[in-house]
Order: C-alpha cells, then sequence, then structure tokens
C-alpha cells in the first residue's frame, strides 16, 4: 500500500483534488507562492499561507500535509507556526532543512543547509505539538539537491527520525529515480520514506512502493493543470467571439453555482 | 470595435488570462467566493476582497474591472469600499442594484431590488472617486434577471446613467440572446451596453456589438476550465500511477518556477 | 452574584483587562472599530472582527463575549460568522436586532429594526451553534433606544428567548436607569438581564442586581481610558524634552517586554 | 532644530499621538508584536504588519517612519517588503543590522549580527525604493548593543550612510547617554543621528541636539502609557461597583462616537 498526495493551493483546487481519489492534499508552497505571483522563497508569510491552510482544511474531504518550508524562521518561529497549524486542524506537516528563507529546491544554485542540530531542534518542536496518535511528521532532508553525499543525506535522515519525524523526504532532483533508489537501499526500511517525484517522473507508484516510499507527493500538478488549460481553452473565445465553441471543455455554471456546498 | 473581458479569482489567473488578449480582467465576485468554496452572497467580506484585488492589480498586465456586487452594503460602505479600491489602483468597477448581501443572479428564487433611489446614491458615490477620465462605472440592473418588465429596466438604466454611471448593464439570464436585444433596441445606444453572456453563450461578440455593446464580460469560464481541466486531467495519475503520462497536458514546471517574474 | 465584562479590543487589552478582576470580556464593536479609526456601523468587516477575536480568545484570561452586531448581514451571513467564532473557541456572543449595517446605538437619528422574525431566526441559527452547556447567547433589543413602547421591548424580549437566546439585553441611552428598571419589573425575571450602563453610569452594580441584572458590561472603557491617558501623559514629553518625567505613570519597558509570556 | 518621534501600534494610537505635537509616529515593532502579545521577535509577519501599517497612515496626521526591523529575512525579503510599503504610502523606514529573526535589543544574551556587506546591500534596496527627495532611510546599528566597539559600530554606521541610508541610529541599552555621546564626538556630524532614549531617558532633546541627534524617538511610550492607565483606572469600577467615579479619568464617550471621522 502506497499513498498518494496531490498538490493544490487554495479551498477551491482543495475541495477539487481532494474528492479524485488521492489520499491526501499537498498544501503546496509553491503552489502558494505561486497564486500570488511570487517566488517560492518565504516571500509569503507565514500568516497568509496559515489564513490560506486554514479555509483548505475547513473544505478539504482528505487529510491535509502542510508544506512548512524551513519552518518560517528559527525555532522560535516554527514553535509558534506550528502550534497555529495544529490549532486550525492541521494533524501532517512536512519540514525541510533548508535555511530560512527557503527557496525552491529547483531554483538555480547552491545554498547551505540547515545546521543538523538545529533542525533536530525544529522537529522535536514539532513532535511536542504533533503528538497525536496519527500525527505526520516529514523530515525532508535536501541534502541530494544541494549535492551532498548519500552519507550526508543519511545521517541526516537519521538524526531526523531520532529527533520524531515519523517519515523521511530525501529530495531529488534527478530526471531518473536512481538518487533515490540508492538511498532506500541504504536506508533498509529504517523508517518509511516520501518521494516528490517531480523531476524523476517515469518512476512508478509500485517502483517506489518496493523501494520503501510510503507516500508519494505530486507536488505542483494541480497549477500545472491551471496553467496549461486556460492557455488552451480560453483564448478559442476570442477565435470563435463567444463562448459556445468552449461549453464542452469546461465546467457547466451550475456546478460552480453550487459549489460551496457541503 | 467591442472590447472583451475574461474572469479571474487570484494572482495567479489573473496573469495568465491577462496574457491572452483580452482588454480586461473580470474580478468576479463568484470565482472569488468560489475559491473559497463560499456562497456568491456576501459571505466573503470586503476586507478580503480588497486583498485579492490587490494581488490581482498587481501582477495584470490588462485593467482589471472589479465586481463591486451591490456596494457592501449600504451607501456607507460603499463610500469606503471604494475609496479602498482607488487607493490600490483600481479604475473600473461594477455595482449591481441588488440588495445586500446580494445573491448571485443564477441562483433560484425571486429576490428584492434595491430601491432606485438609493442605488443612484451609490452610484453617485462612485463617481466623485472614480471620476478620473479614464475611470469606468458599469451600472448592472437585476430588473430583468428578477422577471421586470423591459420599461423598468430602462427606466432604471436611464436613472444610473444620469446618477454617472458610464456604461449599463442589462443583466439576463435568459439561453437566448433576445431579452438583451430588446432592451438595446429601445436603449438606441444611449450609453454603452455592457454583456455577460453566461447563458445566452450562442451570441456572438459581433451580434452584441451591434446591438450597441462595448463591453462583453466572460464572467466565469476561468474557474470553470479549471475544475474541468483538474477533474480530466489529475485521475490519470492514479491510473497510471505517475505523472509521466499526463506531462503533455500540464505546463513545464519550468514555466511555474519562473512564474513571479516581472 | 452579578458578573461583569469589561470591554476590549486587541489581545494585548484583553490581556491586561481580563487579568484585573472582571469575569468576562467584551469584544466591542465600537472599540474594534475605533481601533481602526473606522465607524462603528459596520465598515469594519467580519473576517477582520474574526481575526481580531481569534487574537482576543489566545491571551484572555477570561471568556469573551464577541458583541456580533446584528449578525454581518441576513441569516445567512450570520450563520457562516457565528460558525467560524464557534470555531476559533467563542464561547458567547451577543447579537441585536439592528438592521445591517448596524449603526453605534449612540449615533443620532432614529432607524428601523429588524423584523421581528427574521431577528428571531437568526438567534435560531445562533442556538444550533451555540449549543453547549455553557454557552451563553445574549439577544439585545433596540426597541428602547429607537424610542419604542416597553410593550415592544419585552414582546421582543420574549420572542427572543423563546427563540433560544439564554441572556436578554433591553439597551437603553438614557442618563438615568429608570428606563431599565421598568423594564426589569414587567420583564419580572423571565430569564437573566444584560445591563450596559453607558450612559447610567450612576446605577450600582448591586442596584443592577436586585433588578434581574446577571452581566453588567463595561462597554467602551478601555478605549476610553487609552485616549485620556495618552492625551495626559505624552504631551509632557514635549514639555520636558525627555521621558524621565512620566516614568512613573507609564509601566516599566520591563513589563512590555515580558508581556508575551503566558 | 530637533525632530521628535512618538511609538504608536494601530490606527487608533496613531491618530491620537500624531495630533499631540510630535514631527513623527514611530510604527513600533515592539508595540505592534506587543499589541498581538507576541514576542518582539518576526513573529508576527511582514504581512500582517503592513496591513496595521496601512491603516497607520491613513488616518496619521504625521509622516510614519516604519520601524523594519532587520528587514524580515535576506535581501529579497527586504526587496518585496519596501516596496509593498512605498506603495501604501511610507515615505520612511528604519533598517537594523540584526540577522533575521530580529530580537528585541533589550531581550536578554548576546547575537550575532549581520554581515556588514549583507546589510550594505539592504541599505542599496531600500535606496533604490526610497529615492524621493523627502523620502528617509534610518540604518540602525546594534553593534553597542551587542558590546561590540565603537571603531565597530563608527565603521558600521559609516558603510551604512555610503550606502544610502540618510540617518544612522546608534542603538544603545546603556543607562546614560555617555556612549552615545561617545559615538557622537568621532562621528562628528557625518550624517545626522537618530536617538532613541529608551534607558539614557535622562537625556534631553537638547543635550542630544547639541551631539548631531537630528531626531529622537520615543520608541515604546505609548503602549507604556497604555499598560499603566489600564491597570490603574479600570479596577476602580470594581471597588466602587460602577463607572460614575472613573468618569473624569477616561475619555467621554462621545469623543470616542466621532474619533473616526477626519
Amino acid at each position: 500500500m502506497i499513498y498518494k498526495a496531490i498538490s493544490a493551493h487554495n479551498a477551491f483546487t482543495t475541495k477539487i483534488v481532494s474528492n479524485l481519489g488521492f489520499d491526501f492534499v499537498w498544501a503546496s508552497s509553491l503552489e502558494v507562492s505561486t497564486s500570488f505571483c511570487l517566488p517560492d522563497a518565504s516571500i509569503v508569510t507565514f500568516d497568509t499561507i496559515k489564513s490560506v491552510v486554514e479555509h483548505m482544511v475547513r473544505v478539504s474531504a482528505k487529510p491535509i500535509i502542510v508544506d512548512c518550508d524551513s519552518g518560517y524562521g528559527n525555532e522560535v518561529n516554527t514553535l509558534y507556526a506550528l502550534k497555529d497549524l495544529k490549532k486550525i486542524g492541521v494533524h501532517a506537516i512536512c519540514i525541510e532543512d533548508n535555511i530560512f528563507p527557503k527557496q525552491n529546491s529547483f531554483y538555480e544554485g547552491t545554498r547551505k543547509l540547515e545546521d543538523k542540530d538545529v533542525f533536530c531542534n525544529k522537529i522535536r518542536i514539532a513532535k511536542k505539538i504533533f503528538n497525536d496518535n496519527n500525527d505526520i511528521i516529514i523530515a525532508r532532508t535536501e541534502a541530494l539537491i544541494q549535492g551532498m553525499s548519500q552519507r550526508e543525506a543519511l545521517n541526516r535522515s537519521l538524526a531526523y527520525i531520532k529527533s520524531g519525524a515519523n517519515y523521511i523526504l530525501p529530495h531529488s532532483k534527478k530526471t531518473n529515480v536512481n538518487e533515490l533508489l540508492t538511498f532506500a537501499r541504504s536506508w533498509n526500511k529504517y523508517a518509511p520514506i516520501v518521494a516528490v517525484p517531480s523531476t524523476y517522473s517515469s518512476a512508478t507508484a509500485k517502483e517506489l512502493e518496493e523501494a520503501g516510499v510510503k507516500i508519494v507527493i505530486y507536488a505542483n500538478h494541480t497549477i500545472r493543470t491551471i496553467k496549461k488549460a486556460l492557455e488552451t481553452t480560453l483564448p478559442k473565445i476570442l477565435i470563435s467571439g463567444r463562448t459556445h465553441e468552449i461549453e464542452g471543455e469546461i465546467s457547466p455554471l451550475k456546478e460552480i453555482l453550487k459549489y460551496y456546498e457541503n
């Protein structure tokens, strides 16, 4: 059994994608930032993220995993933010060992990671807050993204699990799955793995599952679907001078009119 | 020449649709409400709408027309709200003669309209604020929507233009354009008309233009495109167990990563 | 036993006044509006009020009674708003039979009240949401404020209690307590009374208690204390050219530096 | 001539204190954080600060100097935040060489300062945005606060002015003015000085002026006045069982009722 999470960035996309058969909704920082046309670099501040997540929680048919970046600053920022998230009904979070302000993993350039001990402290803080039976703390290491060794990735991962995380996410931006599989072999199912196959999109869920992956996150596909669809469909209105021709490729108005009903 | 406006509901959709060839972006109440999964009935309050519009204005490649519903309450509410919109860079608004809380025109049931004189006051207030040369005030009458006579629609429209509106929007929910055309013939190009062909979608822009329409608003097609696209594309991930198969029908990740750049 | 509530308008004033011996904190619309320098007339919208109240709830040492004005619109607005308040930890609300947008009771001019049956519906909605044992619903009638008869005030009050309110607040702007006492005699302790002696400030809690008042709300005294204090103390800085002379009449800096600690 | 700035933290306090004879209003981070009962340590995020400042700007009778802490993160965060502040009508800012998250200067413990070159970059960014004739950029160095040498404070100050700041604020937490005066003698009026005599409160404006100080900021006296006043005045209500006895030490209700008028 492998769980599948799909990205969203507001109440509307959350309600739609949470009803499509996925197991979790990923409150993606990249998607939320992009929904404001701001870079995925801690420019959208936590107060705004909290407000977005609150609306997502209200309407989601599935549990939400909140992408908490590097914890919004130091340990104290992490503490305040996670307490707020717990209070609004969040039960699953992911936190990564980037320094603040975090930079999207796919942005160019290399960056220093957070000191391992400092990051373990953030996980311990998370553990004190998300300590119910079904709460999920995913620790994400950017070691491989930053070109560090598999050994460093494993050491960090081990420390993060020992500090209280119950899932490890060894992020990779390789275009094939090998880097992740190498990690997984050495990791030897010490704790369940989370995979984000944004670049290694050929890997199947089955393949990942065999390697010890328990959750796969499709982390940005909702907003990517939206961009393409709008750019494909809407220009047709200008060509035909009316919307009649696109009625078949858009949802009926009445589906939108009632979309708030629970 | 007829101008075309296309709906949007956040910064991201605004930036996309404002670059597709349309002349205006319609900050749709229905779309904004739906983006929060809340009914289009003055549940999303003005403070939130203002914040959404501010982000839209920041990124839009085209002028934004703000759907101001019935003005957010009485004349005083209208005054405060419109001053705020002007301050954040809005130059075009639409205000309708529904009472507060407004109900979406396509919701079932009939409703009383705002007293004509009270609504004229709201327009006068709008005129004092949006008084620059290129500012646009669209007065929208729901008379036909509420089953009132053409005469009532015309009388109200005339009063609204005399109070300072520079466009009239005689809203109609008929499935063909006849009701609007009947209005237009009697109106006799007294002032430019705005049309919202949500239901009479077979009418072409050319046809509308000949009847005296100067702006046509495609008022909910962005969010309708999104819903259909997400429901069509994302389930394929679950079928194939990976995103590889949908890469062709979604935008490349790198387009999203740089989407904040101006 | 009579309970005493004191007004507040943000987290800071809430934390201070909730530690002074009062039994409740009154989240006053007048104070919150004034804290934004906006009229007490439904200009500050619910989304902002909710955010303010959320911070107040977080730090208050005593239960908060939220001044919900006339319910933020019609019954549907009331429903959405009260659900939100309940979710953020509110257990006591007050709702009044003004129409939307409400106008402060002490503003000049007279206004129509909300239809009695419509207002009873709002109370029924409140009752469905605030239905825990200790939840408090105060129904406030503006009948006396608007110059209606005692009989009308009593009839409305009776209907409100029957619809689910557990306290009645017969608001009065007389400079003595007689109007309230007259009401109380006829009311004959049918349900506990809430008094807001903003104008009849000579009436003592003991006097009110004997008349059947169970909660007295000092509804605007926090912000009034602040205005006078700032206008009295701060100009002295300009006179002496330093703050040395006022150190005795302001709190030590170290009290402020640690004021966030719980 | 020496200018005097007085602290505030919301629209209401801004309107009051901006009418008392001071030349500037200081949008104090300590006061804003404390108004939310949150530590002055970058817990209140910029989105919230922006919203608070926007309301302050709207009502202030005097220019506002915004306390921008260390710039809300790295240079990119600073860039986005300052552009937003400029857009809402701010013309004067102060930025300090603490690292993010900033800690209040009076909190215990010592902290590393931001790298000098990085901070100069932040000032250059500020200079590009606040480049109108009357715009004010105050660079605040925490060198003395952190126990560094006068030489280090002077070197940093010089670099900051050369990078575009037009005022230098050498922050000091000594209980007498000597540390500041020593700095001022060596500085030799190279650029105007800003002083914040929170601890050296015996120093007079005249004394400071002679040393080259052009602006003195009373940085936390508004909120300190409020705390003391509420704790002194309100308990008297409980003692006398009514507000009658305190009417003389609070502002009349009618002053509050009209306080929104411009």
